[in-house]
């Protein structure tokens, strides 16, 4: 059975390539004719391209000192150990980076081909824009999950070990850290600085080609939001892969059987199926809502996953306690990401009371908008726990004897249960920031205000869609986590036994290395996105100088003079080198500071710290994100007409809340995400070291 | 040897009220001539009085229906258990709120006396204004610490019963968290009402009398820094000795004797006693600096109390491994307040950042500030790590069968340690609205720019140490809460064995409730503070409505024609009613929710609860507060002449900063301390009930 779920694991991988080539032929066939279009479509692809050739350089080199210091010590040092294991981790490590980087390239090819393409499409309508804006995204959603299934049944046919498959993940997810981070500085970057010098100083409109930072900004959207926000959620889906192999290895192996094993793999690849089905469905009517047809499309999907998986269960006779744990885990992603939905959408109260406390000043706008974000935790933070919970407490009773290990391996497979539609999510999530693109270019070509219409409300229904797809991501990440948790005792205890040595059997609060590790591992969130904050911070602060600069200097810019054109380059590289200089700090901090507290307070510390963090961690997550979103609507609300509209003080003030907003949902929000992902893994791949060589 | 620690206690107490009425004395005989400041203090203490008897006057409602509900319920429901020690319960709980509303009316009374005198003294320079305002604060200082240890002991001296003082240290909770939440709102209100009319619209100084908020603002300043802030440590006081006292008190069970619960005593005693000392020795120079006369006493203070504490450990005889726990417990805080004032400090490198990034617009202000707050987090949450993980480990020696015991008895002495200049640290922070008010005053009557100038220095030295003090209280109840939870297991414990069945021996991570607790009660001080921050948002617009309306009716106000004057007491009005309407609903869902949690998940539920809510608790209370005082200072660094000065750009920038900062530091963060305690307790207090009865 085992073999079968593999091999068609690899088949439906194909198949998503082949549908993915499909898509992307569909797209580049799409007509094209306007020469600014064009022009400026070119400039944006070279800028994407020029900065993640630049980004991979530097990522490449790390990646290479990671990977050596993982064949040496990894999983246990290269002098004690056996080397041909080591080496394979190595590989694991090294092909894991190497996918996510793939998928991400893919993305960004694709996206900037569909921008031009859904901006030409706009002025025969809403329909054919949307399907090119909605099919370049479900190429790299295609892609993303493609490559994730196959590389984890790669790695793990080659080496029948699930270890390394927490390497291969390592892989991915120490590359989504640097590239999300990366990525979100140079979007943020560039968008603060053209928002704050076009919109506020100037008055000019949004994506004015005399503003000197809007095609970095049309940049930023592609690095940002497809090529790292892919390789976020490649990381997350690899990541729920592992720990539930890890899991269902371990309970396969003393009950003997390939039951566990064969399911997750089974589950995952009609993951994948359903959201190739769903990605198909897609349609818009002639005059349709763009919104509804990207949610009905993620609801079809979720509705063909569950039939799909009861289907398989009956077939193969897999436990139906662990399919309801999957279903559970999916049902309350909807749930929360309905939730979600609420204090991001304009038709609902928060934005309307953030978009009126504006006009008392832009104090109001950041102090309603953190209330609303702080407030927003609560339904996810419940939901989790009810799903991580329920997912436990069904799974339990499975095997008596190992009810922990079935409970955690529960929880795993909620984790996969929410994270089953992620193609689709992808899908909806690259969109966002092709539509934005087309918008730009439509504005830039002067393709005429009914056309911009439209693009704008291609854009609207991306960032409506963003809120509940990152609701989604974001719990699914706490879940995969939590079952990393299981994963990393786990992994304790068969060191341990391999040591002869005494594993653990819980993580008790009471203890004083558990609660030491809790408080330092609550205080990482807070400080990485600090950092990444500041990063962003510090990079605009640079780049509105340089627009500053151009306009001083660049005679006829300011009035437009034909022919005057800005320095377009210049912002790219100050945004470019910007986010590569403040890109690692943060994500070495998260690493070393691991290794400290494991190093020095040992397993239980780090059993702790990893609580600590995924706590924290969500709730920083949610918090940004979502008052990110409800800024960005606030002001999108302001801007048609409330009020006072444009040019009001509201609207300035809505303007700061969005300023703030930016990084908080497009930097800080969803790397946080990718960070606590990173502390999981590292404690499981490090967790032999831990047990043998700590202070206390 | 209990006797004499029992009746020194109450000696030390009463010669701390003696101090206390003397220093009242010394205020008030100082002089006092001008009538215009004569008649504002008037107002402002007669408005300062109304607001507190109003709000006590709801207190005393909601308390009324909580005492019924715990003669009912607690210790062990009536119809269970024996009716006396319900009854006894009851009255602790009680008492708790008496004595806790005396401390804050005796603070507002004296503060409201002492504003003026400090007002006039200034014309004769800053030594006796310093006085003034730092002996009016010490009364409040004297007053609390006073009222905390006597009422601890006679509860104690009364029942016999530690559990009972947990009852007095609810009642004195449950007022603090409403008095906090109130008082924060309250001043909050004003403050950022006045500021935004009358700074940024009008452009008019602050404190100017036109301003028709500017009464209320400074009675804002006593209620809620004075009343609020005192409520608060009393709170912190009382429920760090009500857990030492629990766990020292099942220490001596098991073990015989009085050693331990008459250790905790003492030490109490003699922390009160070096406040005295600390308090008599603070002077300063003819051209004295403020910031290093309120320091340097607090220093004084601590190395007195090591020595105390020290002798009294060699006389008596008790562990000196205690000592140690309670020594680290101090330094660490004297450690952490130092790293605290690295954050807030303009002399540092994070204000002159604020400042700078002001200059490009508010939301640079926003996010530099916020960057810099979430940074903050980190050297405090270790340090309460480390002093958590040293007090454990020192303690867990002394006796091997009771290792758990005696280790959180350490924590708790730890958390003792540090609040033992509790006396010292309300003298600096009361010292502070004290002076502002005194500023104000000056403005209001016209005595010059040199005397406010005096009161300015005096002013800013008040916002430096506060920030100190902060991180102190801050840290002291995130110990006091972790020792509460130590409080917790033992109290389920006893009730356990008591009726017959198993007790819990660790509150484990991987246990789904654990787990489950953990998330919702990580998520509480997120929805707490949302809900008072949205409350001094809504009550500020109100206001700043009605400022508008003023400026619009009034004829000559705004003008400042000769007798025309602002209608205060509206202001007053609705600073009042809305603090009173608004400080309920986030009370009562934290309490709400933590019964709701204990009933359904019961006492693992709970555990997970608590340490989830300390957790994160800390990590918002840590950020609101540094990030506020550091919004506070880039201000005022601004309009000292930095960045362009008043008037610039960069200023209305960190006005806009300061006034998010203000509900951060003054209303959400300093709340939190006093909600995480509440919800220890609730649950301590409650531990027979949630073994018993629930879902789970």
């Amino acid at each position: 059975m085992k073999e079968i779920a593999l091999y068609s694991s690899i088949l439906v991988s194909i198949v998503a390539f082949a549908f993915a080539f499909w898509l992307f032929l569909w797209v580049k066939k799409q007509p094209s004719s306007n020469k600014t279009i064009e022009f400026n479509g070119e400039l944006i692809r070279k800028g994407a391209r020029a900065f993640l050739k630049k980004e991979y350089v530097v990522l490449a080199k790390f990646a290479g000192v990671f990977a050596v210091f993982i064949f040496v010590f990894l999983p246990i040092p290269i002098w004690k150990g056996n080397i041909s294991q080591n080496l394979l981790m190595a590989i694991a490590y090294i092909l894991g980076t190497v996918f996510s980087a793939i998928a991400g390239k893919i993305g960004i090819e694709v996206a900037t081909i569909a921008n031009v393409k859904a901006a030409e499409a706009a002025q025969s309508g809403i329909k054919r824009s949307f399907m090119a804006g909605f099919r370049g995204g479900a190429v790299m959603g295609m892609a993303v999950v493609g490559a994730s299934l196959l590389g984890v049944v790669l790695v793990f046919m080659l080496t029948g070990d699930p270890t390394t498959v927490l390497g291969f993940s390592f892989g991915a997810s120490s590359l989504a850290l640097f590239a999300k981070a990366g990525g979100g500085i140079f979007t943020k970057t560039a968008d603060i600085s053209a928002d704050l010098v076009g919109k506020v100083e100037m008055g000019i409109p949004e994506d004015d080609p005399r503003n000197p930072a809007v095609i970095a900004d049309n940049v930023g959207d592609n690095v940002g939001d497809v090529a790292g926000m892919g390789a976020d959620l490649f990381d997350s889906n690899v990541a729920s892969m592992a720990a539930a192999l890890v899991l269902a290895f371990s309970l396969d192996k003393v009950l003997g059987g390939v039951m566990n094993v064969s399911m997750v793999f089974c589950f995952a690849a009609l993951g994948l199926l359903a959201s190739i089905i769903g990605v198909m469905t897609a349609r818009i009517g002639k005059h349709g809502n763009p919104t509804r047809a990207l949610n009905s499309s993620t609801y079809v999907t979720t509705a063909i996953y569950i039939a799909l998986t009861a289907a398989a269960t009956a077939i193969f006779g897999f436990a139906w306690r662990i399919w309801g744990a999957c279903v559970v885990g999916l049902m309350v992603g909807v749930i929360i990401g309905i939730t979600t939905d609420y204090f991001t959408d304009d038709s609902k109260k928060p934005v309307k009371f953030v978009a009126k406390a504006s006009a008392s000043g832009p104090a109001f706008t950041i102090l309603s908008g953190i209330s609303y974000g702080l407030l927003s935790v609560l339904p996810a933070m419940i939901g989790i726990g009810v799903s991580a919970l329920v997912a436990y407490k069904l799974c339990e009773p499975i095997n008596p004897a190992f009810g922990l290990e079935y409970a955690m391996f529960g929880i795993s497979m909620a984790a996969l249960g929410m994270l089953s539609i992620v193609g689709m999510i992808i899908s909806n999530d690259a969109y966002g920031p092709i539509v934005d693109n087309a918008r730009g270019l439509a504005e830039m070509g002067g393709l005429g205000e009914d056309v911009i219409q439209i693009t704008d409300e291609l854009d609207s229904a991306g960032n409506t869609v963003k809120a509940v797809t990152k609701g989604f991501a974001i719990s699914a990440a706490g879940l995969t986590v939590i079952a990393l948790l299981g994963a990393f005792m786990s992994e304790v205890n068969t060191a341990a036994a391999e040591l002869g040595i005494s594993g653990i059997s819980n993580f008790d609060i009471m203890n004083p290395m558990v609660f030491f590790g809790l408080l330092v591992g609550a205080a990482v969130p807070a400080v990485f996105s600090s950092m990444l904050i500041m990063g962003v911070d510090r990079n605009a602060q640079r780049m509105v100088a340089e627009i500053h600069r151009q306009f001083r200097e660049i005679v006829g810019l300011k009035e437009g003079k034909p022919g005057v054109h800005p320095e377009y380059n210049k912002c790219i590289e100050i945004a470019t080198t910007g986010a590569l200089k403040e890109l690692l700090p943060a994500g070495i901090f998260v690493i070393v500071l691991t290794l400290a507290v494991g190093f020095i307070g040992g397993v239980n510390a780090i059993g702790g710290f990893l609580c600590g963090n995924i706590i924290s961690g969500l709730l920083f997550a949610l918090f940004m994100s979502n008052s990110g979103g409800l800024w960005d609507n606030a002001k999108k609300y302001v801007e048609s007409g409330h009020e006072g509209g444009k040019g009001s003080a509201a609207h300035s003030a809505a303007v700061v809340g969005d300023t703030v907003g930016d990084p908080f949902k497009d930097t800080a929000g969803p790397s946080l995400n990718t960070q606590i992902t990173v502390v999981s893994l590292v404690s499981s791949l490090m967790a032999t070291l831990f047990l043998t060589i700590s202070i206390f």
